[in-house]
């Protein structure tokens, strides 16, 4: 097997797992972690998670309680890291919204990522590769929190056809127009704006990419991200002028935590399950 | 109020809260996170939670996944932290079995200690106490996990009327037989054995102890410590010798993780909310 079980726990008569394997988009060990509900014998398709900013591999499958939902189908959930790490790269640790933990799913271009900063391939390649060879998978869903939520909005509408569904906690739906999509795209890919139109769902979405099924969005209302960093508003009109199908959800109250993700994750299951 | 709200994250419908309070009892701030399943007036009962080693106030209501199960009940967990903090007391911060994270729930006697290490009078004076006073919770339960499923079974035990039901995960149920008790026992309680078994479940159960309700334990069997410092077969010997009721349900392949709480959680809530 290409990728090395680290830590493994039984967990709702399934197991979930924590991995390391070499990644050939990135050059580097990358880690995730999976939950199997089911021997991999039984397992038929899989959700793909994509984390937010300073996560790792561990947030999601420890706090959200997915196990729960998934125990008993037949869908398995990867987990992976949100970066390179180790790299020694200057400057990458300095924040908590660039570099290290806050990969932003794009392939970067400039001098100082472009070798190892190619987490859309590592995502879309070697991910999808890993689960398509290894876990036997014939299925595939994305979801994603934050700017893993970007992330999963970005690929599902660039690769619709590896996704039979798609979506999203509180993403930053439109990064061109957020300051940390600006602090990221110039970072990763320069001062090219065109560049960064490849990377915004709301861009994409603009330029005709679409997806078949409808979008799936939450997005907690008391979220101190919103306003600024996440613009959901921005994907409801994008979808509307483009026949995008998008069901975006808002919740009182729910802010841009984890506890958040745990009330609603069950409905996200059950619609990435429900159409597979 | 008596308390300080630190954070508050709805979730399910409800709220998970971390607070901070003045002790009596350890003469320091303590801090301990709470879920409110519905508005504080609809709450009539209240599950306390003992954490394990290492933990604090966070663990458990991050990542048991309890609040799906308490959703639309009418009953509250309280999470407190697990020793006193921030003290300076030589050697209190050494290892991860003793001192800061390791309260062991026993009132400490040694000179070090017994000016703040009260963590059982912390859960059984100022916990219950903050609970009827200001939550005006009518009904009690106990549970908790390793460490706190130690601190569960001796405090149920020991004040039976407070509880109306005791429950634990891979509890340690005989720590004057295991190394984690001796090292803790001796330096909060000194030498004298026989202060040890005031807290310790076996020992309390054998000296003619009891709960009206069967204890409810579940344990892993692929626990690492279940052999060298859990001892669960212990309590099951000293109940059949006394006839308190025990239900101890052992789990093939689960671990001394949160994943092993999660994923059986749902039935220690049902448990204590069904004895309410």
């Amino acid at each position: 097997m290409p990728f090395e079980i680290l830590k493994k726990h039984k967990t709702f008569d399934g197991e979930t797992l924590f991995c390391e394997h070499q990644s050939a988009s990135t050059k580097t060990k990358m880690k995730f972690s999976v939950y199997l509900p089911k021997p991999v014998e039984e397992i038929d398709s899989a959700i793909i998670w994509l984390s937010g900013l300073t996560c790792n591999e561990e947030n999601f499958i420890t706090k959200a309680g997915a196990q729960r939902n998934l125990a008993g189908t037949n869908t398995m959930i990867i987990c992976p890291d949100t970066s390179p790490r180790g790299l020694e790269i200057p400057g990458a640790e300095d924040d908590y919204d660039f570099g290290t933990g806050a990969g932003f799913y794009v392939n970067a271009t400039t001098e100082s990522y472009r070798e190892n900063y190619q987490m859309y391939d590592y995502i879309v390649k070697d991910i999808v590769g890993l689960l398509k060879s290894d876990f036997k998978v014939q299925k595939l869903a994305i979801s994603g929190h934050s700017m893993g939520g970007h992330g999963a909005l970005v690929i599902g509408l660039r690769e619709p056809q590896l996704f039979t569904s798609v979506s999203a906690f509180s993403p930053i739906v439109n990064p061109v127009e957020s300051p940390w999509g600006h602090k990221a795209f110039t970072g990763y890919l320069g001062d090219n704006r065109e560049e960064w139109k490849k990377y915004d769902a709301c861009e994409l979405i603009k330029a005709g990419h679409s997806h078949p099924q409808f979008l799936l969005v939450d997005q907690g209302l008391g979220d101190e991200f919103l306003a600024k960093q996440l613009l959901s508003k921005n994907l409801e009109n994008a979808c509307e002028n483009r026949e995008q199908k998008v069901q975006l959800n808002f919740h009182e109250d729910y802010d841009h935590s984890y506890y958040f993700i745990s009330t609603f994750i069950g409905k996200h299951i059950e619609f990435h399950v429900g159409h597979f």
